[in-house]
């Protein structure tokens, strides 16, 4: 076990490395290290007398609280697998999760939806639970065990739990800690829902360094300028519209924003605010990722200047841009993203073949394409959501979007593939446009961008393209402009 | 295999993500991380042709090379452990390393106490053996195989060579990462010794950041100038005499040194430089670490205005500090410094029962003693060399020294334990001095630091103290003072 390192070891090194620090602020309680790790030795106590262990799973159905990060160590200490539930779901999408999971216990707290799934099992308050535990000696986990389980928003079919392992989650903390320039004294607000790993993953990293974790329920603009003026938050999960919400909240300059660290945003932001001059933030934020690689697999920090929009892969994982047969496309081409390395979960739970479809030829497929640029930077393309094949090409209906959208009259586009007796398939696009662009000129301007077998043979034009969630909704699309011969269909 | 990365994996990934970055200066040689991953390529294909595969060791007897770097990534790809010798060595010192390690092959160069043990079957030219390389498919490697071998400095008997996987290097990279803050950019000169972790573990780092690294045979005070100049270098291995040598050979300001980002040490070296404003060097530059925990374990950066003056532990370790019996010492007593964690070596070659005792009751030992302050952090009192027993109560010669050492009239001291009738040992204290202090005020000065059994019952004065490499001489001492009775002798 001398290799070995959890989430709950990190936290027994805290107790005793930094025992009088701030771990949590939630409402009125403050915790330090050493309280903190108190509470999770009681909680793993009580956890394990009711018939937690190894593999099994806790789920947790509330809002954003110390009690998610309570739990999750408390499971990393048993070897248990730990979920904290998306509280936006109807009843009967928590129905499923229930049952997909099967916990051997839930804990739930202001959460209307559960309520008629509740039964007599499970734990509606997790202060007590806290403190009818006792703390035992528990045999060692390996960090290998996965500790937490995300479900991910699928884009067609069920749900699945992305599993992490504490080391995959230790060693993402890590990548986010040197691209952030995290420090000892960093303080997160936790304002962005933990069921997501955009703030989970710094939820973690705060809790390696040693820094503290400020919880709230759910985003409140007025609440956020309250907790970073009273706390000195250094980061909190706000973007783009939640930004704006902050700044007109605090628009009288009735709290002190200074501590925030952040991406220059609107004038009186920035104002408000210090800039973030660490590579996470210096140039554009983010970069590439998804739940299943633990958070962020390339980052934009990581190359100033690229050519490619997604930057460049976190120091502890591998890309490689792959084509449909495992072999590796040219730099320049499109392919699926994959990946490898410490950060990459350990499969969806249950999912068995999904697990062995999503690993072949040894490397995680992420489900999205790219491609690597000259100067070797990766650019995100778009979900490959289904594929057409035209004369025995591959072709992504992202890319061809892509393209299409680049043109100015475009204001959308969706691309399908429609049987055709000589290439087996053909592409066909369907646009909405906001200028004016004849067929000949939008096939012209993909053929400028893609290879010549890419272009669209078929356009048809709508006033709008049919959605489901953010993509395009294919089937709807297939029904209305006839696509069909799709391989494997 | 998603999980695992090597040295030679980060390598991969470099060739592809910055393929036109500088990897490697070395003289008139540059090469890009494309460049480096081909020769690298070649050169593991030499050496496997040559026998070298899973397991087998490969030797370099050689100054600082760029050779360094790629026969460690080539045993990376073989799953073989690569060793730099110690080139300041005697014919008889690396006779034994030669017999010890057994390696495969033996790359040599500019080294002349290793020309008496040449044979046929050593390589005396690192390039041809690269050009005459053919690459070949392997099969994967996991990343827990050790690949490093450095042989680390024993105070008594014979040397061991500990192993590190590349699991545990690209751990301690990242602790480096974070708490250097480097970032792509960084360009790291290697002027001191390869075959010591100080060195090695920055040269590593800076490759996992995908950064340059800059060689020089050894270090050579205006070669430094020349170099930190020509190549915009961003830190060296340059501490105390070598700093005011490096000074002292650009007196004249012949060259730019601006590039440097250092730790504050003279008014006019704080002039050519620009100062370091991250953690590693903000306030005190350090920690403590030893090989066996691949270089650092603990970091002052991560402890700001910190009681103890090691600081606090790398993210990714635990420490405990240890009775002999290995239980946990309360807070403030001294005891064995012991770790666990992602950074760990993976024992020394080919001793079983030494790696067995190093790391009993599951935790590392690091031979060296501390103790945990009030506030977490960690003090390094010394090396525990050999323990005295009185009355029952373990004392550590090197606290009760440290102690002594303390007072204004002490130059230097040595601590022995001496048979006593009723204590079986009783401490007796060998004390040089540099002013005036009589037997009763030392005593008196200790009592006021320590626990009064570990106060000396004898003094005697000497004009200086024997020494053994850096420590005391305990065997001359022993003989000397009348030293005996120590427990296990």
């Amino acid at each position: 076990m001398i290799h070995s390192l959890t989430l709950s070891d990190v936290l027994s090194e805290h107790a005793r490395s930094r025992p009088k620090v701030t771990a949590v602020v939630d409402g009125s309680l403050r915790l330090t290290y050493s309280e903190l790790d108190a509470r999770v030795s009681r909680l793993a106590g009580a956890l394990a007398a009711r018939g937690v262990g190894e593999g099994e799973r806790v789920l947790w159905l509330g809002q954003n609280s110390h009690a998610v990060l309570e739990l999750l160590l408390a499971c990393s200490r048993l070897g248990a697998l730990f979920c904290p539930a998306n509280w936006r779901q109807s009843t009967d999408e928590l129905r499923f999760v229930v049952e997909d999971l099967s916990p051997r216990v839930v804990v739930w707290e202001r959460f209307e939806a559960a309520a008629p799934l509740a039964t007599d099992a499970w734990v509606d308050d997790h202060a007590a639970l806290v403190e009818e535990g006792r703390p035992s000696d528990l045999p060692p986990v390996d960090d290998g065990a996965p500790v937490l389980a995300l479900y991910t928003a699928a884009f067609e079919g069920r749900p699945n739990a992305a599993m992490l392992s504490s080391a995959a989650l230790l060693a993402h903390s890590m990548s986010l800690l040197v691209v952030r320039q995290m420090e000892p004294d960093f303080t997160f607000l936790n304002n962005g829902p933990l069921f997501h790993v955009g703030t989970m993953m710094f939820c973690l990293a705060t809790l390696q360094i040693g820094g503290t974790n400020v919880f709230t329920p759910s985003f409140d603009a007025e609440e956020v300028c309250r907790l970073v003026d009273a706390e000195k938050v250094t980061q909190a999960f706000l973007f783009g519209q939640m930004i704006d919400a902050v700044a007109a909240a605090n628009a009288e300059r009735k709290y002190d924003l200074s501590s925030l660290r952040f991406v220059s945003h609107s004038a009186e932001w920035d104002e408000m605010t210090t800039p973030d001059d660490s590579p996470w933030c210096r140039s554009k934020m983010g970069g590439y990722g998804q739940t299943e690689v633990g958070g962020m697999l390339t980052f934009l920090g990581l190359a100033p200047g690229a050519a490619g929009f997604a930057g460049r892969p976190s120091p502890l994982v591998q890309v490689r841009i792959l084509a449909p047969d495992g072999s590796e496309v040219a730099q320049g081409e499109v392919g699926e993203i994959c990946a490898r390395g410490k950060t990459l979960f350990s499969g969806y739970f249950a999912r068995p073949e999904l697990n062995a479809l999503k690993s072949r030829y040894g490397w995680h497929h992420t489900g999205d394409l790219g491609r690597r640029e000259q100067d070797g930077t990766i650019t995100f393309i778009g979900p490959k959501l289904r594929m057409i094949k035209s004369g025995n090409e591959n072709v992504y209906p992202a890319e061809v979007e892509r393209a299409l959208r680049s043109h100015p009259a475009v204001a959308d586009a969706a691309v399908i593939g429609v049987p055709d007796e000589r290439w087996h398939q053909a592409v066909k696009a369907v646009v909405a446009l906001k200028g004016e662009a004849s067929v000949e000129e939008l096939v012209e301007h993909v053929r400028g961008q893609l290879a010549a077998y890419k272009r669209p043979r078929h356009v048809d034009f709508v006033e709008s393209i049919p959605k489901k969630g953010f993509a395009p909704d294919y089937d709807a699309l297939d029904l209305a402009h006839g696509g069909g011969n799709y391989p494997g269909a």
